[in-house]
């Protein structure tokens, strides 16, 4: 390992309005334990040699396993009351990458992405096709209620009947915008001892989503991008916003052309760029030197970052 | 107008393996007839004052219409033998976009695309859920069998055939990338007399694609990127590539960050990045004064050009 080269891993559990007066005592210590759990298992596979892909896979299965997050069990409810997940993964090695959009039976979605990533000649398998896939790979399926928990299906209750009251067309504009969970996403991206990087995210979407409506986790570019040569980047925000700008990977390219540092590059993007036309959200992300960011333009975002010096997590802006 | 700012149009209908030998005298004629129709209705446009991205959508939609193209009408069959089409729009002035994804019944799939950003919140629509939206939208709609082709169906058996002598596994890898067309996308990039870059592509995707395969056309900043302070493009190639190496949005970034001419930068991405790990494929861009470039590392591209100056249609490398 290069003096200058250390493994460490970053993680988010989402961006948003994220307020101290609605998370209980309890509520921050349990969303900051499974943060910490999350951190712990990756930064272990960093640890003994394992490789950043393993790592952040990890991570995320923890934070897909955990109900506090928008991912997994605890996806929120799409319109017809069911749940769709999306998920991508990336090396920067290779630009190898995979990613599954409204899978509805794969435990853990990460899982499908990697798949995809691994033994499909594709990239990104949505749908039905997807969850054919995924269980043809072996991997674990569970009912779509399985995904379900009280806090997110009061959310759900709540959107439907504020857009009840109204017309469709209305309410399927500023109603869903509205629906709170919207920014919720999780990801982790990290950097092994062979200065390799890996990015993923894993999403349960926008509360009460019609007609498909795909985000920016599972696309490369928008909500993952890992690149040796530059950055990893796992996003989480307002995705249509993302997806338009390619927030993941245009923050790489000004890492690889403009020479900017991580940061920087982060900052310009999150900060001024998106900031400007009211694109909110945040990335975490990890230069090949294993120096993790964390930037976002809202409230909060759920985060963490191991690396051998330090380690934190934390929910609110000022921490 | 400024003086250095034209009106353009520029359009592609595929690149992939097309060789002299393999298309007729007549084959030839008629798809150079079906490109020169697109052109002369994107430019007719914009010679009026029209925006570009009415002009794009008038090419692509005659491109959609044509049996000659991998899109619309004479969209190759997914495995099952059916269609699902993706499309996908962006303009340069707001970076405002819109993309479908496994649409089976909208006859037009640029113009689902083109709804998605101007009606709806959100920038991406796939499966059911896209087609459903459209149908809202008051879009044309056929019948999936509409889409049918005697061509496309042909290639299609051969596949099958190859594919029924073999285990399921390996047939998935290999005689699916194999299978003819695989390259056919269409798309436009036009520039207005306001300056105003917009791209559009769409595609009736991979023969005998299975489990929801999602490839680069509908998927902003792979296939389709613009943005006025750089670019407009449209991509056409082994999707998988363009979706890793976020070709379109790469070449703009380039333009932007490196100061490179789009020329320059089209040729770093397609003719070197991507050539060098097998990636097949080609663009068509517009930089925003009206300067159109067309490049490909394979060899043909069905392409053309309308500039006040000149105008060309072509198919093989060597023209």
């Amino acid at each position: 390992m290069a003096a200058e080269q250390q493994v460490a891993i970053v993680i988010h559990g989402g961006a948003g309005t994220i307020k101290r007066e609605n998370l209980s005592d309890e509520q921050e210590k349990a969303i900051k334990k499974d943060l910490q759990a999350a951190l712990d298992a990756g930064y272990a596979i960093l640890e003994r040699g394992g490789d950043s892909t393993q790592s952040i896979i990890a991570a995320i299965k923890i934070l897909e396993d955990s109900e506090h997050f928008n991912a997994g069990k605890g996806a929120v409810y799409t319109k017809p009351g069911k749940h769709e997940l999306d998920a991508s993964i990336m090396r920067g090695n290779d630009l190898e990458a995979g990613a599954v959009a409204g899978v509805s039976y794969t435990k853990n979605p990460i899982l499908a992405a990697e798949q995809v990533m691994l033994n499909s000649p594709h990239v990104m398998l949505a749908g039905s096709g997807a969850d054919t896939f995924s269980q043809l790979k072996g991997l674990e399926q569970v009912k779509n209620s399985y995904f379900d928990t009280p806090a997110r299906y009061k959310a759900w209750q709540e959107v439907e009947t504020k857009t009840k009251a109204k017309n469709a067309d209305q309410a399927s504009q500023q109603d869903v915008l509205d629906a709170e969970f919207k920014f919720g996403t999780v990801g982790a991206v990290a950097v092994d001892q062979n200065g390799d990087i890996a990015a993923g995210t894993s999403t349960g979407g926008m509360t009460y989503k019609a007609w498909g409506r795909v985000g920016d986790s599972p696309v490369i570019g928008a909500g993952t991008y890992a690149d040796n040569r530059s950055c990893g980047i796992s996003a989480t925000g307002h995705g249509e916003f993302f997806i338009r700008y390619t927030v993941a990977s245009d923050i790489c390219a000004r890492v690889r052309y403009q020479k900017l540092t991580l940061q920087q590059a982060a900052q310009e993007v999150i900060m001024t760029e998106l900031k400007a036309v009211g694109g909110s959200g945040g990335v975490i992300g990890m230069d090949p030197k294993g120096k993790p960011v964390m930037v976002f333009n809202t409230s909060g975002m759920y985060r963490g970052y191991k690396t051998p010096e330090s380690s934190k997590v934390a929910i609110y802006g000022d921490e």
